[in-house]
This record gives structure tokens, sequence and C-alpha cells, in this order.
């Protein structure tokens, strides 16, 4: 990687939220938020984390990079499992601290991990006092394979 | 509010992603990430963030509560301008460091405060070499409403 600047500087809100320079905002650690959505579908399938080498490879190569946190380096989603992310669209916020990624994955089609097709497949019950021992209800139709760990 | 624990404690790995009980992660701030996406149409509307209370109040009124990092206060989305979020679903993720609500707009029915409908109305260039000239694209297809400031 160059050591040249990546992206534009940030300016003033007004030119951040109004013109069409990229510059997004990182944030203490380095990083922003990526959501990616299905390019076809729309539904979300994972929110993470891109840092300025992540989220210039996404764009250049159009296949989705992150940042993993936990393990402190650059990662290509699917690069274990197969399900890599093929991007077809990358837009940014209005004060361009996160990205939105639409994109089809490819091997058995899943995002997240655990299997299923999204990381969004518990729901919260809704209109009532959050205590312990509030209960998540699964989402029994949300798609699921492999099931590991 | 109570002092009393809102939600359940941080179990193991397994618990927080296969079990039922609601225990998000807020990060160093006291935050989780919130991405609104309209309950209809599915389109992603804003991503924002979210501390315990905000959470806990979203769930209990099913209208769309955050945390504003740049006032440093609670905030009911719409309080000004009218479009309030009306929550008709609120989703977790596996590691439970980021929720997906599912709302309906109230008002003009714009999310952003730029008056486009979606904080995401700019794309980026994809497959070419990203640089400080790299040039956002607007969609000329998204409802605004009132373009103030």
């Amino acid at each position: 990687m160059t050591t040249a600047p990546i992206f534009a500087p940030r300016g003033s809100e007004h030119d951040v939220e109004r013109g069409a320079a990229l510059s997004p905002k990182f944030d203490a650690d380095g990083l922003i938020t990526a959501i990616a959505i299905d390019a076809d579908r729309g539904d979300v399938l994972m929110v993470a984390h891109m840092n300025a080498e992540a989220l210039a490879r996404t764009i250049e190569t159009r296949e989705g990079w992150f940042f993993s946190r936990s393990r402190r380096r650059l990662w290509r989603k699917g690069e274990e499992s197969g399900n890599t992310l093929s991007v077809a669209e990358v837009r940014i916020d209005c004060d361009q601290d996160a990205v939105l990624i639409k994109v089809h994955i490819a091997g058995d089609g899943v995002a997240c991990h655990t299997g299923y097709r999204s990381c969004f497949y518990r729901s919260v019950p809704l209109g009532r006092t959050v205590s312990p021992e509030t209960e998540l209800a699964f989402d029994a139709a949300m798609p699921r394979k492999g099931q590991s760990g």
C-alpha cells in the first residue's frame, strides 16, 4: 500500500454532507462501521468494521474486506468459509461515518458464522419492560446451513 | 430509571450467540450500533447509536430512541423534525453488538436530517483506485424533502 493519502481530508460539515468528496470518518481505533445487505433481496446480512485499507480494497477489488477487532487483522470475508462477498455497490452516509455495501454471497449463501443467512436471527419482544429475563425469539424461517460449532 | 440491571449479563460466546438471553455488548463509550430499516420496503435508512437507556426505551415504548454522541444526550428521533420512528421489530446480531430496528417513519417520511429519505444517498465508484479525487455519485432517484440547511 502507498503512504499517500487514500481519501480526501475531512472538510466542513457542509462539505462532508453535501459534497462529492469521499472523506470517511474513522473512529479512535481507525475503524468505520460497514453494513452488508443482499444486493437482490435487500435484507441486512451483517455488520462489521473496516479500516482504511479494508475500505479501499473493497472499493477497488469489489470483494468484501473488513478489519477483525478480535484478531486485529485485515480479513477477506469468506476466506475460510468460502462465503465471500461480491460487492455490487458501496454507499456512504451523510456524515461519512458508516458505509453500506450491497453484496452477492458466494459459497453456501450464508453470511453469519453461526450458519444463519443473516446475523440478525433473533428478535426482542416489544412493549414489555426489559429485564435480565427478557427472552429473544429465533427466526425459524431464516435459511441456515452448516450449523458448525 | 431503575438502577437494577436492565439486561442479562454477558455469558460465554456460545451463550451470547446461541442463547435466548438479551445481553447486548456496549462499547467503551457505553454505546451499541443501531441500524434502522423501513419496515415495509426494507431499505436502510440510517445508522445511529444507542446507550442502554435508549435501547430499553426503544424496546419498551416502540419509539426510536438514540444517544447523540455530539450532543452527549438521549435523543428521541424526530423530536424536532417530526420524523419519529414507530418501531415494528427489534433484532440483535450474533455477538449482540449491533441492533436492527424495523420502523415506520412519521412526518414527511424522511430519516436523514439532510432531507433525503435515507442517509445513504451517495455511492462510491467501484473498481478504480481510491484517491482524494474520488467522486461520489448522488442518488437522484431518492425521495427528498425540505432540504433544510
